[in-house]
């Protein structure tokens, strides 16, 4: 019996006694956007820290201007070294009177042909799988006494309400955080059966454009056909974005998007996602994005532009006859690749600038400017972790993109140069944020087990 | 010395006690809109009730669920017979502090120049305009003992708030009211020096659109590039109203629409109206209507189409990831000569229709649905008219049509199957509803002479 299996076997023989320890952490009402839990947030950060120091850890419990920060710190061996991030804080719980038990009060629920579930808040986000990579190190304790690499945990209690003092966190202590690679297990499987790890994460530009024609509100009667309309202006700019094949035409918006290799294509192509069962399920039917890609290419490995918001003139019940002075809207890009994020801000800018009347003014504001993340398809440490993957759910691990963002593994990149592997195992159902949050069993047992195979992978299998 | 010579000469000689009349007038405070001055504009409807039967009108004070309606008849002959129509209503007096006066305590103010003008709350809008045609009709009757043709008066008190109560009154009382020509005395001279009929008056067609995609509002992240966004649509939408020139592409929409008579189109381009005199003072430099038509044209001859408002998604502080559901935008046509209010909201519905994806659902509301009204240009009355205001003030009296609309004259061309001939004397500086709200001396005492002018020519020069 290699190593490995007995470390998968001792994890199988603790299940029990690690659904205890997850119950434990579940318990603590660790709500950090609420300062009326800021004790049971400092309460989770010490339970936490307490629990690895019996694994080994040189634990630390780091104050910053919000919740602390447990930095644990063990293993030894060639590496690669490892910076594991997850977050013991959790949303609130309102409303409460949807929550079919209390939300703190964890429990199993079976969920019928043979699905069983860990229900509470923070079932899935972040605690369960939080705790999938705690429990993978113990039973490699437990088998080996030791780490299969050297391991540093970084867990954060703020992930809920913006992470505001993790990135000055990460910045001061930069140099004990700067390791070899990053692991961050809060994504999610491809479906019930199908592994994966998340390879891209959409960056952002987020504009707001504001647009002044006349310099104040015109009756529509006197004015009408003469004035220039914002609305109108406006209405020409966003109309002018996509083509008539889902394609930005902002010049130079396209650079830095590569195409994916052949064989990650064929992977996503092989997933068959559909418009039915994408856009089924929120009353749509038809891909709204470049017309020559797939749906699931749509979503998470092209870049995409949305109109948030917009507003100008009367918006209230019934008919005012105005011609406004003004009108807004608000613009977000989601990047990818190389994508530069202040090349695609100066673009819209210019894009914008060049359709307004010589008597329209604008003014623009930036409130999000972040690149996109970009695991390398040939990182050796996505090959490890895929082999492992496969081998846990006999099914070949995919690559996924991730339409939205997770701010700090920019960081990790850009102030630490560290590439992240992202891996986990919430599933679409689990009602992350919502009541009757939810981890399958089998997320939480074969994401432990997944997780000790990736480790094993990692450290040269 | 002809009639009309000795006419003119009364109301010049008559012109102080004529002042002293609207000046008592002026000071009853008919503020329609505020119930607390529910009795004070009885008191003007009685008021003017009385200065009627001084002139042999028969004249009765005609209670609605409003404010009453004078109605005068007096006069015999041939006719035509004409129905006058004026308000004894004014808007409210807010912000107080604003006027250098009591709105209520009216006087002659000095402009400088030799000018001089009226200055009360209603010195223009209406009372000073009413004041100029009863002048007109009591120097008739001093001189020659009758009036010089048959004319029914017809004053309400609710023009201010949206003469609720008149459509009703003119339908209840259409056989009555069903005269030959309504003669309205509510607009405005094309400068101090050039006198004007309005002639057209557009219509408007108010449409709201609403448009929804998918059945939640989505995370632009997760769903971003794949599920359609109502603002795009929208844009689109709003953005394929006008082409390039200006012109408005919904089909069949300049229907109804006739190009000028030349000798009309003529005298509008020698009025020469600026795109700096015009949209100058509104802090706009270039005409946003069809190219090949003159500024002066675009703002009241020809048809348009505005976004008066637009709303959807995020519209607050900052960014929000979302794709909305639906967005919405009010969208209004002014209509001119013989469009279909009907066939426009039909074909603009239809115009939305072809450009939703499918599974883009829309709703529609309509809050107007007015015809245009037009003068027939070879209407005699208007001859006579324009000949009659050229012998006042020397000067070539100008069509020009109104941008805006007054409903009750769409209700004398509908119910009671009469043109309006449109004849007034307020000059754009008048702040009509605004502060120390002005009514030229000049305006005052040659729009009495006008008036009478323009009687004697209707009743056969």
């Amino acid at each position: 019996m290699s190593v490995l299996d007995k470390v998968l076997d001792r994890i199988d023989q603790d299940l029990d006694r690690s659904l205890d320890r997850l119950f434990s952490l579940l318990r603590i009402r660790s709500i950090s956007t609420d300062p009326a839990y800021r004790d049971e947030c400092r309460q989770a950060a010490e339970h936490l820290a307490k629990d690895l120091g019996t694994l080994g850890f040189d634990v630390s419990i780091r104050p910053t201007a919000g919740h602390p920060v447990v930095v644990g710190k063990g293993g030894n061996g060639p590496g690669p070294r490892a910076l594991f991030y997850g977050h013991y804080d959790v949303q609130p719980v309102d409303p409460l009177d949807l929550w079919e038990t209390s939300p703190f009060e964890p429990r199993i629920k079976n969920l019928g042909a043979g699905r069983k579930a860990i229900v509470a808040r923070g079932a899935c986000d972040d605690k369960g799988q939080l705790m999938t990579f705690v429990e993978a190190c113990r039973a490699f304790k437990a088998v080996t006494g030791s780490l299969p690499l050297p391991i540093t945990f970084m867990v954060e209690g703020e992930e809920e309400c913006g992470s505001n003092h993790l990135f000055g966190f990460v910045r001061e202590h930069a140099a004990e955080l700067r390791l070899d690679l990053a692991l961050v297990c809060d994504t999610g499987m491809w479906n019930p059966q199908t592994p994966a790890v998340t390879t891209s994460l959409r960056g952002l530009v987020y504009e707001e454009v504001r647009l002044r024609c006349a310099d104040r509100d015109l009756h529509s009667g006197l004015f009408g056909g003469a004035a220039q309309n914002p609305i109108r202006v406006l209405a020409k700019v966003l109309a002018a974005i996509h083509d008539q094949n889902g394609r930005i035409t902002i010049p130079g918006f396209y650079d830095g998007v590569r195409e994916l290799p052949a064989d990650i294509c064929a992977d996503l192509a092989a997933l068959d996602l559909t418009a039915e069962e994408f856009l089924g399920q929120v009353g749509l039917k038809i891909p709204a994005g470049e017309k020559d890609r797939m749906l699931i290419e749509q979503i998470s490995t092209r870049p995409t532009c949305d109109v948030n918001g917009i507003v100008g003139g009367y918006t209230g019940d019934g008919a005012k006859t105005v011609i406004p002075a003004s009108a807004s809207a608000k613009v977000s890009f989601r990047l990818v690749g190389d994508q530069d994020p202040e090349k695609i801000s100066q673009a819209f800018r210019a894009f914008v600038r060049e359709r307004l009347p010589a008597d329209c003014a604008v003014e623009f504001s930036n409130f999000t400017s972040a690149a996109a993340i970009q695991l390398a398809y040939d990182n050796p440490a996505l090959a490890r972790a895929r082999a492992a993957l496969a081998a846990e759910w006999g099914k070949k691990a995919v690559t996924i993109g991730s339409g939205g963002s997770i701010p700090i593994v920019g960081e990790f990149r850009d102030v630490l140069g560290m590439d992240s592997l992202l891996v986990g195992f919430a599933l679409d159902d689990d009602r992350v944020h919502s009541p009757n949050e939810k981890y399958d069993l089998t997320s939480f047992h074969k994401g432990t087990r997944s997780w000790a195979r990736i480790l094993a992978e990692l450290a040269g299998g």
